[in-house]
């Protein structure tokens, strides 16, 4: 589970029932009438699926778990990992890692080693991972766009409920206790506009833009890896060209790692 | 049919009908009065139709049913196609795909072909179908620029509607029972404006990007098609390459599909 | 003159007015009181002024009457032209065309002509016919900007005019008569800030982006045709090239037209 | 002094006033109270001075008169200059540039034909200015970004203070006659936002991202220039490439001011 | 300590706190609700902890400092270093250089120094740190992008707190001297999301990212001079180049102290 986006939404909601108790009301009255949260949770998703088609709709709560799922990408690891296939590859030859393409868990790194393996051209071997990082940022744009556009309708809705709320109490100006009442009510749509686009739909739109940038760094870095190895670079040149893709403070930690793996192995990386 | 636009469209229209009925109003009133409808609508696509020529405006209607109806690319079945000419060209030599791209419906994979068949310099080849992608989607783009804009001067249109509305409402301040109702009409303008702006021209707008999205990926996929066959490129690194432009999924499938295809043919692909 | 701007406005002024009447009000309203008026299209166009400089704000009306009338490229034609052309260089030579430019309009086709017959360099002729179209982009760019610079302002000093009003009306609130009034003016000008920007700055400064964009692609085409031709390419490939540079329609009716033109001159284009 | 910025800035000022005295007041309102100018004008370059550092604020009242003042380029005296050095550089050689370059009084110009003389090799002379043209417009671009930043700000601290003014008028609710003077005092404080961006910041910011945008295509024409003529390029054709940088009636005045020029000296350009 | 944030900051809130006693108020009024405090500062950092993880979100502290502290990146020094040391490569070899490499203190100089004496190949120096200053402005951006999302979120929950608060107000309509109260408190909402945003959030967001954007110039700068010095270019070459970099002021300021320097070791540059 990623703490921050669980924690981030439930302190969020306390703060939210701890001023609505603090200004003398009570939170049930925001859930108290379903219309706002009908048109502004329904109507954004459904404004938002017009734009989309069913299978990407339908991919929504799939996205909101992995929105909240932890996912570790290891750099540090496959950082050893292709410095060692690396050194391999340069005493034993490239086919000398067709053994250990097949332990590789990460598919795409997989995928990378056995072209590097099949012999295919180096430049091919980039055209083909380079597309395949593209289109997966196209992807996971389009995924994310869904809960930008979603964010982006929802305080409108809760503004259309709210003229509607008040074009229905404009019927009633003869009703002053009523009145009073159908306000509140009418303004209820625009809370839940503001709410669920600022609570929901656009903080996990960025989660998972964060999410994907993450990724995106990391298979660059695999990338890297793949095409220095295929061009039988120094093992500790490649450690160097990846670990530019760290914080300075996982290079540290990254090399003290290495330092004593390489001592327990009793051999020095290059 | 793309049954997400249709499906969201009238779920969206449900929810506010809901709505005004929760709110103890009624939906017919939405539309008791033309001046806002006519304004708003109207009136964005006057402003719309200011900035364009009668040509593209003349469109809107066709747009409109692009949007509704589903298209069907076929990427799997490009890329088997592509990968079985590439085969066929190193097997017989280019010009023996002049019979085959006679049977290809897709006219820019036709005409691909066909310049490869005519024995076109690669560079050329690429350079024409790129210009055809580009100015393809430069079309497109100010296609579905007509929505968003109509979508951006609406709720204007709408506010615009509210303010003389309201101005006329204060000549009558001695009539409190008309003033109430002359109010309600006037913020019925901003509901037409943010109602026509969120649920129609934005969304198609943004349906119509979606597609432009998904058709330009397609085309592009075929032009690196066209261009590792005229390369000569081995049919399997054909296949890769272009799988590289689908989700895993898709792929899996794309695989699995290819491989039942291929023993029944009784023929491996490389 | 192009129909499309001068339609747009006069529909969306005949929809403003028919609202108005609608609405129990009196079109002339609008244009009773001088100062929203000045306020918000004199206040905006100064502010834009201030943000340029005098040369260029006084292009203003020549642009307007850019965006109104209609201009034709002539796409097709100059396909015809520049494919005869390359087959006169093919045949005859490029000196061959020293004749022929001398009679071209287009004074950017006819400097291409030029540069290439005075036997300039490939790269330097591109590096000329780029940094002049770049350079009409900009300036463009710089003219619509107006426009959308008067278009930002503008509802925000209807707004600034509002409050004057509203200000104004605070000191009169012992006189309820005259005070529905000063409110009903004082909301005037932000009705002429959104008309005004709405109605005549965005749309004209769209109108304008729209045209430039037309222009650019125009040029493009042309570049294209001039390089290819001094390629000594073949005046098929220099059709096929061009073409991509136009919507399917526009090229069968082109074909269409190269065909029977061909056919009178009884002579294949290759 | 660059009449734009001081004709507009009067102009719209003189609109503000008369506009006030069209609604009945006086314009000495505006200036009576120095809390909301106080509030809009300081806490927007407060907040902008937090955004930068002191070295870089304190350029303000410079920046102010850089806006106001008339800049003259004279990119056509440039062209001729760089032709005449081109043609000088092709017949006596590129040292003989050396007593010419002591007379350039452009800096940016000198520095480059002094790189030229010193026998710089051209991708080095090219990548020295392309730097420094560069920076230039990243310096300018964080200087004009003060003027948007506080732009920004302007109407934002409007709205604070009148909210401000707002929350003091609810304690004085029984007091009706003190009360609308109050409200129309917190306005005051949206007014000065919203006219301080949208005449003072914002207009300067736009100003100097124009006069920016003028010298960066100016040293870019130099830049083209001294590279043309260290590559020993015809002057005829240096004088194309560089006149291609201006808009066309600029081309033909300084054609045939060139061509008198050449006259006189009883020699032609090529 | 960097002066334009802390005095920027004092000065704003001093401005405040004047503006509140001239409309006559009392500035601990601000302060006198915890309500809005927690709801606008707590619900804008809690919306923006969803969009991040925990340990990027808990470096907002550290952050916060680095927005204040004074940083000098001596780009002068820097710009004679490299000049120096190309020097030296030039007359003693690039071996030569190691000795020097263990004094520097800048990490990211040193790296490159050292890549430089490890006779790496020039292209993967390059690539190696260009791919670090490109990581390092991602992980930047990433950090005051937290602070942008705080500032975008904060006045929403203000709006946010307002309506709540106008909810809870119009069940006490009968008691108009609470009303008039209760009003007030659901503006300080409004002001606090305001005041948070446009004080705290976005400015040192803006901060972070101007002392970004300086930080990845200054190392552009030391890269350039790297591979300048790899490449055996001639140290006044070297300069020139880096000099590009600076603002003219700077430049002469360093050719000074570089003239005086020299002077005193009695060498000259080149």
């Amino acid at each position: 589970m990623d703490l921050a986006t669980i924690i981030g939404f439930i302190a969020a909601l306390f703060i939210i029932v701890a001023v609505m108790v603090m200004d003398g009301g009570s939170p049930l009255e925001l859930v108290s009438n379903p219309a706002p949260i009908l048109l502004t949770i329904g109507g954004s998703l459904m404004a938002t699926f017009i734009t989309t088609n069913l299978k990407t709709f339908l991919l929504l709560p799939k996205l909101v778990i992995v929105a909240i799922k932890e996912k570790h990408f290891g750099e540090a690891e496959a950082i050893e990992t292709l410095a060692r296939m690396a050194d391999k590859a340069r005493r034993e030859g490239l086919l000398a890692l067709e053994e250990e393409s097949k332990k590789i868990k990460d598919p795409f790194l997989q995928k990378g080693i056995m072209l590097v393996v099949d012999g295919v051209d180096p430049s091919q071997v980039k055209a083909i991972l380079e597309t395949q990082i593209h289109h997966m940022e196209e992807r996971h744009a389009a995924n994310y766009g869904l809960f930008n556009a979603a964010g982006g309708f929802a305080p409108t809705f809760g503004i259309i409920g709210t003229v509607m709320g008040l074009i229905s109490v404009l019927k009633e100006l003869d009703n002053p206790a009523k009145l009073a009442e159908s306000i509140a009510a009418a303004f209820l749509a625009t809370l839940w506009g503001l709410l669920s686009s600022n609570l929901i739909f656009l903080p996990i739109g960025a989660k998972l833009k964060t999410k994907d940038a993450h990724e995106s760094a990391y298979r660059n870095l695999l990338l890297e890896g793949i095409l220095s190895l295929q061009a039988g670079e120094n093992p500790r040149i490649v450690r160097e060209k990846l670990q530019a893709f760290l914080p300075p403070a996982a290079v540290a930690k990254a090399d003290a790692k290495a330092d004593s793996k390489n001592t327990e192995k009793g051999k020095a990386p290059a």
